[in-house]
């Protein structure tokens, strides 16, 4: 049985203990390090576990999935996912594989929480929110601006966005390659502020007035963990807001957003005249 | 503090293990027991935490939340929430309520698995979904509808519905009333195929093309459990489908329904020819 372990957010402790107990007797413990990661680095999660665990990156999962599987129809196999399993597609596919594998392997899938719902404590309702968009790091020639229209989509219904920020672990570093040698890159996580700025710079090309310097957002890090961080303002103030350590995410506000929202969100407003002011005029009742 | 924990999915082995600590060790413990239920029974948790479970029912959250927050600024007070803490809107109203308080109550949320990404384990994208919708329990005279116009907006945009059947838990019996007694009903859980069909009734009135039989649905049933069923097909097939015991819950495809997600819903289908047939003419490509 391949048994696909939501991990949560926060750290070793944030696991379900159904989970555990299945980490503490399967056969081989792999741990996805690559679509998101836990506060806390992998000896803590070993010491706790009592168990070792093996990384699995993006090349293991998805071309190496036979090193995974490998007797996984007689034996139980742990397959970590920090979040929710269903949060990344790979998830999907790597059980998808199971299913085809000859003999079929069968998995069970253990929930967990996830960011998804987690953004749920900016206290926006998760009802109004549309659409997922992710948001990668921008380069001198690739700029992708498909999010800009999912989140058009989602605003032109009053919905809220929920934006997931691009990670980069174990990236091979293109001028040691040219060299000859496989060096990887140090990891990179984008935050709050290079979000809100990649999205003023879209705004800035389209016009359509989807994320403009005055619109609302809410920038959150380390959700879940006890030092988590909740920061509201306009797109213009999280460009220069600094929530620390990753990982972070943000929502952009639908017009739709509820006086009981409002009345939530607010109090972690970094200018909370100017977030009353927009809101009224922008936001209350427009939805 | 008032820790508001997210107990998952499933049965008393699906919290975190910090939500186990924090429950073991807290000067009380309410299970919030109106918005959603485990598969388990209270004497169950009470046996596995090791601890008195107080039942919270909406009367207790919405006009007596003193009592819950008694003390809570300087005793640690639990309150649990079945799946994650914040997919029901009560709860931050709960948490409101503590940071108005005098003095203020800090509060912590220990986030835990959602139907809200769970809901993933159909193999449909989690980033191909819309706004969450409710499906009510109609009556003879009230048949809320606004789940279509909802609906609606999320199928302009080529995108799932996830939709959340009713639950009734503790309801007053009405004509037991009329003579004096206070009485309450037996529980009772929305089906798929009753939400299937108030859809289809619904379609009937509107006519819009937004959930006539032929459209493609998934319901679920248990998710997270090991005995969790999913189950594929037409509206009309879903309206006859029998899922077994509660809680169940229901997908309506849009028609962003990709190739990868075609081939993993496809094996939980009822009638697996008529699912490919639909998808290939009306879903395929059509997004």
């Amino acid at each position: 049985m391949l048994y696909i372990i939501g991990l949560g957010l926060a750290d070793e402790l944030d696991v379900s203990v159904k989970g555990l107990e299945v980490i503490r007797r399967a056969e081989r413990v792999y741990l996805e390090a690559y679509t998101a990661v836990l506060l806390v680095d992998q000896q803590q999660l070993e010491r706790y576990y009592g168990r070792p665990v093996i990384i699995a990156d993006r090349e293991t999962v998805e071309s190496h999935s036979d090193d995974i599987l490998a007797d996984a129809h007689e034996k139980d196999v742990a397959f970590l996912v920090v979040g929710d399993p269903f949060s990344a597609t790979t998830h999907t596919d790597l059980a998808l594989r199971c299913r085809q594998h000859d003999p079929p392997i069968p998995t069970r899938t253990l929930p967990n929480a996830s960011i998804l719902t987690a953004v749920g404590a900016t206290g926006l309702s998760l009802y109004t929110f549309g659409q997922t968009v992710s948001m990668v790091f921008f380069t001198d020639n690739w700029r992708p601006s498909s999010f800009y229209d999912r989140v058009a989509e989602n605003a032109g219904l009053g919905l809220h966005t929920l934006v997931l920020l691009d990670i980069k672990v174990k990236e091979p570093d293109l001028k040691a390659m040219a060299r000859g040698k496989i060096v990887y890159e140090a990891p990179r996580f984008m935050t709050v502020a290079q979000c809100a700025s990649q999205m003023l710079d879209v705004e800035e090309e389209r016009k359509q007035g989807i994320c403009g310097q005055d619109r609302l957002a809410v920038g959150v890090a380390r959700l879940g963990s006890e030092n988590q961080a909740i920061v509201a303002g306009t797109l213009e103030e999280l460009a220069e807001a600094d929530l620390g350590k990753p990982l972070h995410s943000l929502v952009l506000c639908g017009r739709k957003m509820h006086e009981m929202e409002w009345e939530y969100v607010r109090e972690f407003a970094m200018d909370q005249d100017k977030f009353d002011r927009i809101w009224r005029a922008d936001y209350a009742g427009k939805g």
